[in-house]
């Protein structure tokens, strides 16, 4: 039996994750849990974080990945470095493949972040960023009412165009060349950044360039999958089944071609 | 001692992996080989290119290196494997990261490759996209005539662009959306290349993408560097260093600010 990609988020961000994976990987199954009775993790501790992630890794541990990806910015601010102490397969973040694209996409220099209160405040973005370069400048701001409009499954609407305008207003003044999109929840709302941000700023979406990443870490370690057939995705959440089942169809629609099956699993997070 | 990256290639194509390893990773210090005694590299047998792959690989590694970077398609295509066999660190060869990226970057999955005949007949990019997906469509197309005017550092010419319109009229008429310059020293000629090609067509450089993926693989192994000071990077070439010297000092100008310290080893070349 081919190991699946073990992939986590505080609820239906990680599914940007998901998609580019599918995409850029066919051949990998994929296991996916969404903590959506828990969500947002963005204005919770980096303590309390770290703990419902374990949580997580300890559920998606018994199906036997050989990789874990923790799809959201928080998380992974808050716990990749406890987590990959913790297990023996490989784990993959969200912040270090923004911050190398950023810097392979920049032409002056001048990075933004975005992301939610959690990965702004813990500057995990602008250390990952000089850890590779000193000479990057970066601005960074916190648009923590971003991630609520899309776990409504509020992609284009009036409102959000107006919640958007209001969280850029201040990185829109900023010089910047390119911006990540420090948090999995942003891509579904890409399409409107990109037209606050106007054509000239590059958006790095952190959920594609982890998706690489993993290919690239999984390929090193000889360990991508050589089946034929389509793989056969599974897809558990901690809250409304229906809500997650309707975003997830809608969003990875055309790469699972079918409703995914969702089991909605509240007797584990009761069980806390 | 904070150990170094070291580089080679068939000659000078290799400098753009450098130029992007420098930009992306300022803190690494480079060690370079260019075999400019013997390129190209592209009409010879697989067995030769190894066998040269390999005399530097040892030349190389006497500098105790943390990874070895094969900056050179042919090479890649054929001594990835071997090389790596052979040796105890990361050796990052440039076909995967250019099919990764297309990967990544493609929309329509109609991907163009353009190569030395060594790497085309190899069938190595081919290989290497259709083993992350097997929903790809990939046109490949030997351009023989393009490493020459970069060896003779002619990058700008009316006869450059006769040369890159001959070389890319097949491809030209197909309908890729991206197209890899599988050879490193494509990106000397990529202002031309896009401009012939059209702007619609992205153009993949390996030599960007690799010096991302060692990033991803450095940092996977905790191997960054973490120095502060600007490191001395070295030169060795087994051709004319006057002209590898102009090239090297043209090409990296920016990143290097003063002129490159540039070593021919021909004893090494005339030793086999």
């Amino acid at each position: 039996m081919q190991q699946a990609i073990a992939v986590l988020d505080s609820g239906v961000g990680g599914l940007t994750v998901v998609k580019e994976i599918m995409r850029q990987l066919p051949r990998e199954k994929i296991i996916y849990f969404g903590d959506t009775a828990r969500t947002p993790y963005g204005p919770r501790s980096s303590e309390e974080v770290r703990k419902f992630t374990e949580q997580i890794v300890d559920f998606l541990y018994q199906f036997d990945p050989k990789a874990i990806v923790i799809a959201c910015n928080t998380a992974t601010a808050a716990a990749l470095d406890y987590i990959s102490a913790k297990v023996s397969i490989p784990v993959i973040g969200v912040i270090h493949p923004g911050a190398r694209a950023a810097i392979s996409a920049t032409k002056t220099g001048n990075i933004g972040v975005i992301g939610t209160i959690g990965t702004i405040s813990s500057g995990a973005y602008t250390s990952a960023l000089h850890q590779l370069s000193p000479y990057v400048h970066v601005v960074s701001e916190a648009c923590p009412a971003l991630v609520p409009l899309v776990e409504q499954g509020q992609f284009r609407s009036k409102e959000t165009t107006a919640v958007v305008k209001e969280s850029l207003r201040g990185i829109k003044n900023s010089s910047i060349d390119c911006l990540i999109l420090g948090c999995t929840h942003y891509p579904f709302l890409k399409d409107t950044i990109q037209e606050v941000m106007g054509k000239k700023v590059k958006l790095i979406s952190s959920a594609d360039e982890t998706a690489r990443e993993v290919s690239t870490i999984l390929y090193d370690k000889g360990q991508l999958a050589s089946r034929n057939e389509s793989p056969v995705h599974q897809f558990f959440c901690s809250g409304d089944a229906d809500m997650f089942q309707k975003i997830a169809k809608s969003w990875l629609g055309e790469q699972i071609r079918r409703t995914p099956v969702v089991w909605q699993v509240s007797k584990f997070v009761e069980s806390f």
